[in-house]
């Protein structure tokens, strides 16, 4: 797999194959997306934050499926909207360069802000 | 911003900058990703499935930072751990078209299955 | 079950009987609880609206047991913290009705409402 | 507020007099439940497990009006589908009970397990 372009148009394929866009609303998409990210929740719920950085190959590997399915549900929905990704994330990455100042921010705690 | 890679070596950085690698165990991203997630359900929840196909211009806008922000913590977890997230989406394709054939799947109603 | 007070002491000495406690952060238990509400959602996401109203009996009974599952990490979780669940209720009963007039709320679109 | 009863009952007002039921599907309803778990999430993020168990008051009472959040959505749920949550609480009891037998899980890790 090369690119996010690539696996968009994978992505498109494997449900036009499967006559799947009739589901695929935007709304639909957003719940599965969420779905998936409780799934990579649940694997780290139970365990310490010091466990969660020391994970075996099989607790790995679940993890990456289940970011698999997370960027899945990304791509497809940002492909139903026709949404670029790659120039979302810049975007958002200049705006949180001016909301958290690295000279403000370092050594503070991170207690109320969302990053 | 070219692809993946690039976005994760300016997350690394942006992170690195503001000191903020102490917060970021697997679990609390794994957390941080999907209160990103339920941000964009939120913005469907009292949509019908027509008018979250149907979105205007400003409401386009604010899914595609949403979308930004999971991306940024799927990028950032998947660095945490050293996932190929690419790879890992391969891998998911295969096991999703052995799980469902579309020959068997066309038609179905999808009612109880995954994807 | 006669009510709430009574759900609250039994989860407490079921948690107990299993030495769960030393789990049961209320980091933790907000995790747990997100991913119980995803279950739920999990059951919605390819219906219509429509559909989501007209669930036969066995879909009905998968629905009532997530429901039991986020009322027993929401009950949990405030005995951990020692928050009143009913009161909680109350208070935010109160100020909900502040925040939407009903004679103001009537007739009007809920795209950009929380309720 | 005596009991989930009257609380069921209050919310059925508060929804009907600002003509609700027409976004009250149980799809949209699980969806909103799931964002308000999100919230509740989002508190707990960036904090240590101990710090998660040793809130100050106004974090409690954030805490407890997210709490009050997921309530009224699980009661509202509840209601739209006529399901009885105690009750529906008692089965899981009983469930769990059978799935989880205290003798044999105590001083197990829970890495693994649901609850």
């Amino acid at each position: 797999m090369r690119d996010l372009e690539e696996l968009k148009a994978r992505v498109r394929a494997f449900v036009a194959e499967r006559d799947w866009e009739r589901f695929h609303s935007p709304k639909n998409l957003a719940m599965a997306l969420s779905v998936e990210a409780a799934e990579l929740v649940e694997l780290f719920q139970w365990l310490t934050e010091e466990e969660s950085g020391a994970l075996d190959g099989a607790a790995r590997r679940r993890v990456a499926e289940e970011l698999a399915d997370v960027l899945w549900f990304l791509v497809r929905l940002s492909d139903r909207l026709d949404i670029d990704l790659l120039e979302a994330a810049e975007l958002k990455l200049a705006e949180n360069a001016k909301k958290y100042p690295a000279e403000k921010v370092r050594g503070q705690s991170k207690k109320y802000t969302d990053y």
